[in-house]
């Protein structure tokens, strides 16, 4: 399980439920260009994200509004972010590997049960490595649910994951100033106005999409 | 700030408490028994663990209900622990270094008001690197207090220690039950009974005791 609330898996989720036809990542940039270049033209989009803002000559930045239908309906996105996509190809070797952000959060944990998975990992793309509130706070409000609608017992084997429960305690009813007050946010607010991003990503159990990888590196809904 | 709540902060304030003259701290054993063996015989004592458990030979292991009065009184104590004194010897050079466990968080939160200090690092101590529920959870009890009795404004400049905040709003009222929940703890009940010791560090405010380091790697109340 990967997370990335602002906004990598948030947009990925919103992309699938548009109608776009799959999703691949990459942390490297050259090796994106190279992947598109052997795609149809009229089939893919470039979309890239660093430091909060759009790569230069990407046709989309990581916002989950831009993601319309009109923009990715049927058409392949060759994603790289600052964070979220280098965590999807970190782990990109596991048996099942999904994304998620808050939309999401019901579709993917009902998925998790479907599966009776023994062990699920769940890493929050945090910060260039570093430990981030909204991540977490999307762990704990996953760790949460599964406690909750489990029908087998759920053993949380980490502080981490205690720490992020008690984080989704204590912030589940008000996750968009959550999501402001980390400093990722703050991050956004000082380089734009992202209000419309934050409702979005803030937005819990919304969207009944499970984006999954189907092949290294390439998301599909499952 | 160094925080190791179960035990090393909490034994070491609660011995100074008791009447211990001071604390020497290392992380490395062959050092501590070089130094203490130049000290008087009957004004030392060697404190130390390792995995929870008492090293072999020393007189004494990390608890704080073992340094009484009756045995500390007016000696040194040689120190070393699997996390807490590491942390302690890691940080030695910073202007001001103080060491908090619960008990003793009022005390050394108005310290640090007193002295107006600009900056303040919380290091938790954690496990063998790693981060833990307990010295967050201390860590967010600081946070809280100083930002409710500063006169002055508290910049919480981390996720961390935002974390920290709502972990501690989400335990304070059931801190023993924190500790036990934390792996640490649970690593302790496995080992041996360690109730009382969980009480002793879950019991907030309890200790006007602010020990602070006089000299490098020796700490005494301040």
């Amino acid at each position: 399980m990967v997370i990335d609330v602002l906004r990598a898996t948030t947009t990925i989720s919103w992309a699938l439920k548009n109608g776009a036809d799959s999703i691949q990542v990459f942390a490297d940039l050259e090796l994106l260009k190279e992947s598109a270049n052997k795609w149809h033209a009229d089939e893919r989009l470039l979309l890239g994200e660093r430091g909060g803002k759009k790569i230069e000559g990407f046709d989309l930045g990581n916002s989950p509004l831009s993601v319309t239908n009109e923009v990715v309906n049927g058409k392949r996105l060759f994603m790289s972010t600052t964070n979220g996509t280098k965590s999807l190809q970190k782990v990109q070797h596991v048996k099942h590997l999904f994304a998620m952000g808050l939309p999401n959060r019901r579709a993917v944990a009902e998925k998790i049960i479907s599966l009776k998975a023994e062990n699920i990992l769940i890493l929050g793309s945090g910060w260039e490595g570093s430990y981030s509130l909204e991540d977490s706070l999307a762990a704990g409000a996953l760790a949460s649910y599964l406690e909750t609608n489990c029908d087998f017992e759920v053993k949380i084997i980490n502080d981490e994951l205690q720490a992020a429960l008690a984080l989704w305690n204590f912030w589940k009813n008000d996750i968009l100033k959550c999501l402001k007050t980390a400093t990722h946010g703050k991050r956004l607010t000082s380089i734009g106005d992202y209000e419309e991003d934050f409702k979005c990503c803030s937005e819990l159990d919304c969207l009944d999409i499970v984006p999954a990888q189907v092949e290294r590196g390439v998301i599909r809904a499952s």
